[in-house]
Parts: structure tokens; sequence; C-alpha cells
């Protein structure tokens, strides 16, 4: 399973206070040095939409780079794109947005029209050379208009996958997921596209974040992303939570024999020191139950 | 889907102020309200060994009693079967603790006598016409010993199984389970003792307990324990945290269309009352993220 550390974008990105760059560049030094290998570092979304991410030129100019680590930066528009570009990611993440009322708050733009940008910008990172993510957001629940059908997703599924996308992520943008919808999304997508690799993208709002994960795994997916710590969430979704927790989905992969590459270990610390940066204890659990079985003597 | 509501045992067990008989009362009668018809009242464990549930007796004779409603109390011994006949119960849980160092510091035994001492209570409460359950503790491992094998719990399994009880149940008393080991017990129960119902007791120490639910769900696990507002943890395992919240477990189970008889915003208001009463709030989350689709207003 491959994981994707979304901490320094979608994690800090919700932050009340700003957090300093340098304090980015070390979130990503630290988890490049417990194994993370797909890092979503930046976005180049406007800077007044996200103040928190206003600083993704100066990111990416620090972190360090090797030729097994991959950065992604989110991408909304051409715009968006040039920077990506000059900025040197190896990645881009385009979101569309499963609902109109949603990409239109999200994105200023309907689904129909967020997809034909999709195309555009597909088109052009091909070019580029760029790995091509394509992210469709609230596919299980939209804030906005609610429930949003399984048909409805498949669609748009298959509308992006006709640019030809490495990978397709589903997102729970809100945390409204459940496992059985998760399985059969994930399935579904191996049906309709399956030449590409499938993602998965949840937050733990209303504790089905880790069994939608388990889901999408034990449905084939090849990608999750999850956030060390368990910080973030999306600023234009109310009452979105935080993305499940590096830690808490190592544990139980670990335990399950499933490997990532990842230290656990390693990510705990990292959860611990991001706690302190920003000044409250972080939402992952195994920092406070520790790891099991215990790594250290048993308890008395 | 059937559901145990465990709050008023494990879920208070723990809490470190005295939590009082009108309370229990109280909490009982608004679970019983929402649709509750299976809760775990009492303990007739040793008022020395847990004083928090000192006052058995006096629940039961409190709480509302109809027919479709089934009272259980945890029972160590002949003493705590006495009482539990003479309080009136519906039901007994025994505990089996699967690892002999964890059995002696719960219950002062072997795992080979808690076996022996589960015979002789199934056989008296077979003859006074009580429902039987026996609770495999630390079935995902313990606190004290590390890893528990599968195959030693099969054993277990098969073992307890000859008392004939209605019920068998996996208790991950200290929440390390993961769901791929939930998924195979519960299906070897299946095979080891097909007449019984097979229940499942999860924590949610390191954010698996619900990916655990779903695992058992999934597996054709029969019965699910769960403790309104999350609350809940065994005094005798460090490290042990709340039980899965019944508020969101069934979120996701209505979600996906597993009935229960249990109203989601009766628990969750009962949630928030319990976090009043115990002076913090309550660990589930759906009190704080509210239920989806919202049953008011869409979110401006």
């Amino acid at each position: 399973m491959h994981l994707v550390e979304v901490a320094p974008r979608d994690g800090l990105q919700n932050e009340p206070e700003l957090v300093s760059t340098d304090t980015k560049i070390e979130l990503i030094r630290r988890s490049v040095a417990a194994g993370s290998r797909r890092i979503e570092a930046v976005s180049f979304v406007s800077p007044k939409a996200v103040p928190q991410l206003a600083d993704a030129e100066a990111v990416m100019a620090g972190v360090p780079r090797a030729a097994e680590i991959s950065y992604a930066g989110l991408v909304f528009n051409e715009r968006g794109l040039d920077r990506a570009l000059a900025a040197g990611v190896d990645e881009i993440n385009v979101v569309v947005v499963a609902t109109d009322t949603f990409s239109r708050r999200n994105q200023g733009c309907t689904t129909e029209v967020g997809i034909e940008r999709w195309e555009r910008l597909a088109e052009r990172a091909r070019t580029a050379g760029l790995w091509r993510t394509v992210t469709i957001a609230a596919a299980f629940g939209c804030p906005f208009e609610g429930e949003v059908s399984q048909r409805w997703v498949a669609e748009l599924v298959r509308r992006v996958a006709a640019a030809e996308p490495e990978e397709i992520a589903l997102a729970d943008t809100i945390g409204v997921g459940t496992p059985d919808r998760v399985r059969r999304l994930v399935t579904a997508i191996a049906v309709i596209a399956p030449n590409v690799l499938v993602r998965c993208h949840f937050h733990n709002t209303r504790n089905t974040g880790y069994a939608n994960a388990w889901a999408a795994l034990d449905a084939g997916a090849h990608v999750l992303d999850a956030s060390t710590g368990g910080i973030g969430g999306c600023p234009f979704a109310p009452a979105a939570t935080g993305n499940i927790a590096t830690e808490d989905l190592l544990y139980a992969l670990d335990r399950m024999g499933v490997g990532t590459g990842v230290d656990l270990e390693q990510v705990m610390a990292t959860g611990r020191w991001l706690g302190e940066v920003l000044g409250n204890p972080v939402p992952a659990l195994l920092g406070r139950a520790g790891a099991f079985p215990s790594s250290g003597a048993a308890p008395a």
C-alpha cells in the first residue's frame, strides 16, 4: 500500500494561525526521514483564498529533493499549473468537485466546467512530464447538496478518466462516507478505469475514516492519503475535521503486515512535535496510546 | 445487527468520580427510550475491586422492565451469580481472559481455572433460565503478554462453546485489534461454534475500533457492543480508552441501511447529556459533527 503524506497541505490549510515556511519544510523533512516517498506538499490555490498555503514556492524551494521522493501540488487552474511547473513539483493533483454548489464555492465553476479545466490541465501536465492525479471531491456526500449518488460518481470517473490520469482519487471531503460505499466505488473504478491507480482520501469527522481506509485497502485501492497527527480539514467545507492520521493508519497496516516503507515510531514523534508546534495535541491516538506490541518494556 | 448498550457498565466503570445510582438509572432509561433492547447494566464484581459498580442491586431495582428489554450483568464467580439471580438480570456475561497474566490480575485465576469457572456458572445459569454470554477478553492482544495467537483464541472458543452459551463475545479489551484479525476470528467462530451468536466488543484506543466493527459486521457477526458517548475503559488494562460510541456506530449502520431499532438523534442527545453529567465532552464525534445528511436545514 502506498501512502501520500498530506499534512503539509490538507493538514495545515485550516490552521487558524499562520504556520511558517520553515515549519512546513521541517514537517516535510521529517516525513521524508520517516520513509514517506509521496508528499502532498503545497497548493497553488490563490493566496487570497487560502493564505495558509500562499508560500508554496518557498516551501518547494526548501524541501529535500531526491529521485525517489515525489512532491505533489494541488492545481486549480492554468495559473496554478504555471506556478507548479515553475516550482518544480513532481505531481499535480487537480480537484473536480462532484456537486455544482460545492464546486462553485470551492473553485468558482460548475462540475462540468471543472472537468473541462481538468482536461486542459491534464494535457499540459502530460507534455511537461508530470504525474497527474485527479481527485473527485465530495464523492461520498456534499455539505450543501447532501447525498451524492454513486452512479453520478461513477459517471464522473468515466469522464475524468478520458484525460488519462495516472491516478484517480476519491475524496470524502467532509467525512460522511461509509465502508460499503467505499467498497462499491473502489470496485467500480477498477471496472470503469482499469488502467489507473485508485487512491482514497478520508476524513475521520464521524469516526468512519479508518473503517473506510480498511474497506478501500480490502477492495484493492492502491494508494491512501493520511496526515501526520491527523490534522487538517477543508476551509470551504463546514465541520470538516481532520484527515485520518498517518500514525494511526500505519499502526493498523503494520499490524496487518501491509508494507508501506514508512516508520511508525518516527511518524509518532513527528505527530508529537506537530502538536507542540501547533499548540494543541494532535487528534491521532497512537501518540497517546502507544504502539502494540510495545517496543519498550511491558507495562507494570 | 443487534447492539448491546454497554455505557452503564463498561462505560462508567473507569470514571474517576463516583457516578450516582440515579444517574445510571437515568442513562439506562434514556437508552431504552432510544430503542436499546439489550443493555449491559451492571457488574457483580467485588465492590472493593470496582467501587464504581458497587450499586448493581440498586441499579437493577430502578431500571424500567419490559418483556422486550434484556438486562445483562457481568458475573465473575458463584457469589456474583447469586447476586445476579437475586437482582433479576436477564443475561449473564462471564469473562474468560485469554492470557494467564491478565486473567490473574483481572480475576485472580489462570485462564484454565477461568474456563472451569465459566462451565460451572453456565450450568447454574442454564438451570435458572438466564441467557448466557461468554466473553473472551484480550482476544486481540494482552497488555502484559503482548500478542495473543488467533489459534489460541480459536482453541478457547472451542473450549467455552462446550458449555453451550447462547453467545460468544470477542473482546478487544485494550484496543489493539485490526480488521483482518476480526474477520478471521469471526469467520472461525462460525465454523468452530456454528450454533452460537457471535458478538464483538471493541475499544477505539488506536483508531481501529470502527474498522473492526465494520469487519465484524461484514464477516457475519450478529451483535456489537457500543457505549453511548464512547465512554469507558477497563480499570485493569493500562491505557485502555473508550468503547466505540453507540452514536458513531449507529451513524455508519444507519447510512449503510443496517437496521438496529435504535434512534440516532436520541442517542446523540444522551451522549451530550452524559458529557454534561461527567463534566467532560464525550469522545463520540457525532455530537460534534452532526448526522448526515443533516436532518435540519442545509448548512449556510
